[in-house]
């Protein structure tokens, strides 16, 4: 934990078990086709040096090892049960355990929640039978774990090389397809698994926190299908990311399926690209694509982080070089620009048919010298503008595709650009076309831990996730994040109000919580009688005015016809204000109108959305975007969990797709960025100190290049704490 | 070419020295580093059966071949020179060549149009000599070429492996990146490759002709940098993709770099976008990555296409089922809904826990009986609702995984494997954790060409590739294109005028050219003197009117304050004609003001554009996109080569990512799509009747429920013919 600034938290009691001195394996057996079975031999045949209990009353020794009738009948303790028995054992068997002392249990067995409502009720039954007993589960229905650094294997999986990735994973298999790919072409190997399984107990937040402070891993490597306590999880990557690599790869599934939306926000929320935001506000690099969770893990753990987004190419030929620029630029990296002297360098060792803009094409100098390519790599570190090296093409190929010959000048090559590595801490990342076949070179800069990759687009994703790492720990990790305001009584009142009335907030409410906290909300009146105008209609003069009919039970205000526009003078509003009232009575001869609110017409200008959800995964979120059209159809918002820094505020505006109009097109004014980040930051202190309020939308919000003016505010009402 | 409908061309000419029986070698040597003799090594190694004639007045003999002084010196016909001297000597070599008969000249010298002007000029006498002697040129600037079924391997590359892919590169790391490729994991093979180099006579179009009619060819591949004919490009492709598919990466840099825009259609064409759109629209198989270029080559030479886009997967755990769910639907690919019989089928052979929705998860079944796996995917290809069957998992590791007696049962479902893809005729394809260590069942698979990947994410692609080609030929193939409508003398007479007078039309003309070809467009009017505008109010009656000043001296109308809208009656356009009149005048004192344009406002609707270039790659493109923002920012625009069929137009509405908004969102009505696809056709027929027309905007058109108005249209005229 050394280099973070943040107070270590408490030892993860997860260490207790995930590294045991001891280990029972409850229903041990002595068919080799059973995991009771397999595991036995996962820890004898892995040297472990711990203790093993195998539990069976019906054997008297397994592998060579002595069996006990019963975890009581255990001489000392036992950190980790590893339990193999079935579903229905398993309530009895983890009042054993908490009697024995056991610290945690791996329960393989599944027919618990995931087959409906009984095996709910099994499932918390043993999760009360394992807390009483101050037992932890890991799973049910987990494919099992491993920590190689310690020897102990509980998977029916052998030789895998032990290494830096820790992983987490929803699926067993792709444990397997990780282990196998590894196998064939990985750098690094593995630290510790744990198949989380129906997280009963301990979710993916605990074991990346595990994972966090065990010190043989370097990344934190996770297959996520769902998050329990997405906010937890939140909270324990912000604290891990500064001090390790967090990868993710987040399944597509949303976290909550279909629910039934009740603001533009909500119908936004919980969607992928929301998690993959949040995963992103806190350092976590987001893997979409299943082939590339390896490489860009192994990436991290070799070489963690790179200063920024500029990365030189050194290339033996015009075509790679050229799908390498068109890739950099999809994964938003730059083509570093040399400075002058490296050029000039660059020029003295190279033939002159050669390209010294980057992508550098040594045009045929390596072709008889391939160390010139190490001598290039070399210059090109050494510019400041240079973040990371990419060396693209045929090295390591050399001998076979010109002379056997140069064999050497190859091997020399990978030693000067190890060296390098060494030297310069900034990322070297190789693609070769003749890494499928692992010739000496290649084999020698992958033991050395210099990355070499058989695709171009693998080994962008890689630059590009070191790129976003190293950014993100210099821009957005530490910034202070925003504090809640103090709630004020008037406002707490103005909620409890609603509350007892069964109702949301009206417009005019969330506008005044709004006021109330110092978003700038024009002045607006209620009025509940005609006679009320005259005065109103003095007041505000000559400005444009709208009239809204204030009504809990009238949503859809403009189809009940109650809603004016573009109202001038004290008759326009008398009449308005008599159209209203009869429009909706008529809409609804029941409706409960308290009023009408009269409001300033907004000027013309950019429409925005700010939006709040309070997500069942990851609680309360900010939503962000361009209005109408662009959230409705495209989708183009982005999302940030509160509390927000003043970073993600001014990120969430880069972030879309239609910023350019927020900069002015078609001749319109440019909108005022900083007021509009003011606005996210304040409405993410405001969210912090109403627990009440459930959701948000400020749809929409007008942007003018100098302020914002909110149009509409809509607030729902925690319905929970409204029955409380 | 059976099964086309398309006349079969006269047989290319290039097959004349592409399958050479004699071949001499024009700069052979002994010097076993230079190309002269490595391409010996490779005709005499590579079993070639024709005659060499090594020309070398040096030496007596290379590799025990005698040589020959020179070209003359041969006896018999000589189809194929490889010329390996340096550039200057190139211009008299050809006239040898020519003198000799040579059919084809392979050149690799470089030295020519990439070093600048007099490289260039160069490259022309070089070309004119091959030209007076009937010698055509592949190269200059080649990597070289070979015919491997017909034992010619000019290249410098050993063990390739003889296959269906035929390969046509301008990188020729790129040819050696997927031999290297093939060599580990391949399953095909090339046939013929060739580096097409400078292009200087022959094209991509040829050489696409070429492959098309190839025999030992089944998937024509190329990787471009540049075309240099599109548009000949395009009708190539169009003739062979319905006998054979055609793989395509284009590299992502634009054809024509930046150039000034003269329209809002000139800013976005010569996109790499637009390159895609118009490759697809031909029934181009379009790949983006570099690494999945010999997966997607592969497995169209393999299985060519699939019926349509429903895929039935096969799982053995959830955890890649999710993954390529998401994946094809990422992919526009779907996850078949299996029938009701296939459930009751799947349910009869597995376990009760197994899910029988697609993705079809065996949940176990398979573990102890892989050979479950064949039969389920037999029982998912019966079904009418699948179109390909993808199996994903450990499948071909069962015996590693669980018990080696489990292999007899994997080289079984193997067996059946690949007696269901000679049965059915549907694609299958497998993803296996195990295809990095290619376990026999797996390698079984790959010898009898059931393609096993190693990743989701390619099989994927394939899958999408098999799907969209089989759609093209089913939908799109055949579909007749728009006829050119017959020039009008009118419009002949008016764009004629307009050359004269060194000017682009006016906005009334090119709506006239428009209503000539029977565009609906609303009537308007020009109007001289404010004194025609009594009876012209009277015309228009209640309508509301714009008026524009005519003027190719004021090209930005509104600037020069040349525009007034919303006019109604008499006085009001009379007002506005004046002030109209007197702000161009003091805009611009010199400029030619030929009256002003009447034209009734457009009522609002949705604002569509549509734009023609004349790409100097491609020809005549049309464009289509939503208005506004959409096209100016977020570049959402669809492309085709004119002329269109009816599924083209159709298919560019619906590529919009904005095509919701067609649809009608936010209560606005839906546009009347049938009259945009009229539009898209109409502007088709008249841009092929009018080669003077050399760009187009109708910006905005606007749609409606029932119809559309094309509110400004603007046509560039081609100053090419202007000067003749």
């Amino acid at each position: 934990m050394t280099g973070s600034s943040i107070t270590a938290p408490a030892r993860s009691r997860l260490h207790d078990f995930l590294a045991p001195d001891s280990i029972a394996i409850i229903g041990a057996s002595a068919d080799p086709t059973k995991r009771g079975y397999k595991a036995m031999v996962g820890l004898i045949k892995g040297n472990y040096r711990g203790k093993v209990y195998p539990i069976n009353p019906k054997v008297p020794e397994i592998l060579g090892v002595p069996t006990y009738a019963s975890l009581d009948d255990i001489p000392g303790p036992v950190d980790l049960a590893l339990v193999c028995t079935p579903a229905s054992t398993l309530t009895a068997l983890m009042a054993d355990c908490g009697r024995k002392g056991v610290k945690g249990a791996v329960i393989l067995a599944s027919g618990f929640r995931e087959t409906g409502p009984e095996g709910a009720q099994l499932e918390s039954q043993v999760m009360a039978a394992a807390r009483a007993g101050g037992v932890r589960i890991i799973g049910p229905n987990t494919s099992g774990m491993f920590n190689l650094h310690k020897n102990v294997n509980l998977l029916d999986l052998r030789n895998i090389k032990a290494g830096d990735i820790g992983f987490i994973s929803q699926s067993g298999n792709m444990l397997l397809a990780l282990v196998l790919e590894a196998e064939n072409n990985g750098h690094v190997g593995f630290s510790t698994y744990v198949g989380p399984g129906n997280q009963t107990d301990i979710g993916f937040n605990d074991y990346l926190r595990y994972l966090g402070e065990e010190e043989n891993t370097r990344v934190a490597t996770l297959y996520v299908e769902g998050f329990r306590d997405g906010q937890r999880f939140l909270q324990a990557a912000r604290e891990i990311t500064p001090v390790k690599p967090v990868v993710v790869y987040k399944s597509g599934a949303t976290e909550l399926g279909k629910k039934a939306a009740s603001s533009h926000t909500g119908a936004l929320a919980g969607s992928y690209e929301m998690t993959v935001d949040l995963l992103k506000q806190v350092g976590v690099s987001v893997v979409r694509h299943s082939d590339q969770i390896l490489p860009v893990a192994e990436g991290l753990a070799l070489m963690q982080k790179a200063r920024g987004r500029r990365v030189a190419v050194i290339a033996d030929g015009g075509g790679q070089a050229t799908i390498t620029s068109d890739r950099l630029s999809d994964a938003g990296l730059e083509v570093a620009e040399l400075s002058e002297p490296t050029r000039k360098r660059l020029a003295a060792i190279l033939l002159p048919q050669a390209s010294l803009a980057n992508p550098v094409d040594v045009a045929g100098t390596s072709d008889a010298d391939p160390e010139v390519l190490a001598r290039c790599m070399e210059i090109v570190a050494e510019d400041d503008n240079v973040d990371a090296v990419f060396l693209v093409g045929m090295f390591g190929g050399y001998h076979t595709r010109f002379a056997e010959s140069l064999l050497g000048g190859e091997m020399r090559a990978a030693e000067a650009m190890i060296e390098l590595r060494r030297r310069c801490g900034k990322p070297l990342v190789v693609y070769s076309l003749y890494a499928p076949i692992k010739p000496p070179p290649l084999r020698r800069l992958h033991e050395a831990g210099l990355p070499v990759y058989a695709s171009i687009e693998h080994a962008v994703k890689v630059l590009q996730a070191l790129a976003e790492r190293g950014l993100y720990l210099q821009r957005q990790h530490g910034q202070p994040l925003q504090q809640s305001v103090a709630p004020r009584e008037d406002m707490l009142a103005m909620f409890a109000r609603a509350q007892t009335e069964g109702r949301d907030l009206f417009e005019f409410e969330a506008k005044n919580l709004l006021r109330a906290h110092d978003v700038a909300v024009a002045e607006e009146r209620v009025v509940q009688t005609a006679d009320e105008l005259a005065e109103v209609a003095a007041y505000f003069g000559e400005q444009a005015l709208a009239m809204k009919v204030v009504s809990k039970d009238i949503l859809h205000k403009s189809d009940a016809g109650g809603v004016k526009l573009n109202l001038k003078g004290e008759t326009a509003l008398r009449a308005a204000f008599e159209h209203i009232l009869s429009n909706c009575r008529s809409y609804d001869a029941n409706a409960d109108i308290r009023g009408v609110l009269v409001a300033p017409m907004a000027k013309k200008g950019i429409e925005v959305i700010v939006g709040v959800v309070r997500d069942p995964i990851f609680g309360p979120v900010l939503m962000f975007g361009l209005g109408g059209i662009f959230v409705e159809i495209l989708e183009d918002v982005a999302f940030r969990a509160i509390p927000l820094s003043r970073f993600d505020a001014e990120a969430m505006v880069e972030q879309l797709k239609g910023r350019k109009i927020l900069a002015g097109v078609r001749g319109e004014a440019a909108a005022d960025k900083p007021a509009l980040v003011d606005l996210l930051l304040k409405v993410s202190s405001i969210v912090s100190a109403y627990p009440q309020l459930s959701e948000l939308d400020l749809n929409p919000v007008i942007a003018y290049p100098d302020g914002l003016a909110v149009v509409d505010a809509r607030i729902i009402i925690n319905r929970a704490m409204m029955s409380a």
